[in-house]
């Protein structure tokens, strides 16, 4: 049998990467592509617990890294330094994604497909509409999951139009009231208590990199910034020690308030006069209150970004 | 008045560059994006001509580089070093391609559609088909330009069924032999009787950039090698004056025989071996006949890029 070609979102997976692996399978299958498969690069946070369990789904398989020369299809993600440990040499055959492209090379021609939205699971919807597929009940719970993830049910900065159509379409799909759904599941994922600090900063963190200055941006989300600082200690030498561990210049923790759309941010290293710069106020204790902000990729990474 | 947001394909202009940045602004104007500017970034050649004034069309203004903040719609190529200068720090709204992704970042989630066809050309066919929009005679004919003009009329190994769909269709809108225009525009095109070898070694040269290790290929059509040979005295003078210019550590010139799709290779440079390793054959007199070799991109750029 031929080798299957392997599709996978980004370490520490989030529910839009495990989300839009498997609509991605089932998508190819049904356009005839049958040799491909699903995996994952990390364990399953609670949130995408949730989800998977309420469709009774198994969770994608685990895999450590990636052969040379392996067929594979990235979804949610680009950067290599997010992706699997030896996708240098493997083939890559095609992106689905809604980030920025950095630190992604190939020497081959392939299927690229980003737009600008709030999730990857939105482009996936559309490459459904376009080749005219039937989406089904469960394709259309994994896509909704991924797009009120992503958007903290359409009140991130991040949602466009794309996203809020296409949730009100599978909506209509899936037959239940998709808002409440949400609401657990992004309940579920706020339950932070037996992780330990270590795990906390690594549940969900992108590592970057820009002209050598290497930064990780993690955020947990929360429904009590007050009960998660509680624990601000026993956090903060979880940051240092992947400072020292990875030679980081910078570690920004955002810990979001999903039900009032706040952060409060954490951040130590060398570079915190970045973040300083970045949102025009001081750090106090390590800390900074921010008001409004909830998105990563549209509010924190760019300011952050251009500040380094 | 909004500043303009430019389209432009890659420097050394050839027809798909031209053709599809045309065929770009035409396409975002007929979908409501009526602010955009096709502009290019250096000379047009005698085949891009030859279709320019089969349509009576002015060729897009010629830029020198782009303002900080541009936005920007990218056509036919992704890699910085072949795109406008200051790329570097303009906004790229968008990126139409069919070659490898490599030398490319933003900071800011975009628009990206690659496939691995012939033409860029192509892609934008499909994108009038998925949006519903009407193609013109003239939109027809600039389309099907780029596709003959980079698939060598359906003949060179980087053709696929979609290029040959979608000159297929085309060719019934344009309502003209499609095939003996093309013939004559590919003609047209290996007149190079009045260019100097300077200007022949950079007509359609590509600039890369592997680790460090800077080569260029560049590739001129011609009906009869034999001809472009008397040349090569004067040809291999400009290589070399190239290389000493840009500290280039290899120079390619592929002259390519349209009519019977072979190739014949002059190399320089102190990474010739690449060559010869790249194709198992022995550089004679700093030349190599390739028998079959057409694509640049399919055929000669990954072979010699995997032995730098």
């Amino acid at each position: 049998m031929e080798k299957e070609i392997l599709i996978f979102g980004h370490k520490n997976p989030d529910t839009d990467t495990i989300g839009s692996s498997l609509v991605k399978e089932r998508l190819n299958k049904k356009m005839g592509n049958s040799n491909c498969k699903a995996v994952r690069l990390g364990n399953i946070n609670k949130e995408t617990k949730y989800m998977l369990d309420y469709l009774k789904l198994e969770a994608p398989e685990l895999i450590g890294g990636v052969e040379e020369n392996q067929e594979v299809i990235l979804v949610d993600h680009n950067e290599f330094n997010q992706s699997a440990d030896g996708i240098e040499k493997a083939k890559i055959l095609e992106v689905v994604d809604h980030h920025r492209i950095a630190n992604f090379e190939t020497s081959e021609p392939l299927t690229y497909t980003a737009r600008p939205y709030g999730c990857t699971s939105t482009i996936l919807f559309e490459d459904y509409k376009a080749n005219n597929i039937e989406i089904s009940k469960e394709e259309a719970i994994l896509m909704a999951s991924c797009i009120m993830s992503d958007t903290l049910i359409l009140k991130s900065p991040t949602t466009t139009e794309h996203d809020r159509k296409a949730l009100e379409e599978l909506e209509k799909i899936a037959g239940i009231d998709i808002k409440a759904y949400g609401l657990e599941m992004l309940k579920a994922g706020t339950d932070l208590d037996d992780f330990s600090a270590e795990e906390l900063v690594n549940l969900d963190a992108k590592s970057l990199d820009k002209n050598g200055t290497k930064f990780v941006i993690a955020q947990v989300n929360t429904v009590s910034i007050e009960d998660a600082l509680k624990r601000q200690e026993e956090l903060e030498e979880a940051m240092n020690n992947e400072i020292e561990k990875n030679n980081l210049d910078l570690f920004v923790l955002a810990i979001t308030d999903i039900l009032n759309s706040n952060s409060e941010i954490i951040a130590l290293g060398k570079k915190v006069e970045s973040v300083e710069k970045a949102f025009e106020k001081k750090l106090e204790n390590n800390k900074v209150f921010l008001e409004g902000v909830v998105s990563r990729k549209k509010q924190i990474l760019p300011n952050i970004d251009k500040n380094i």
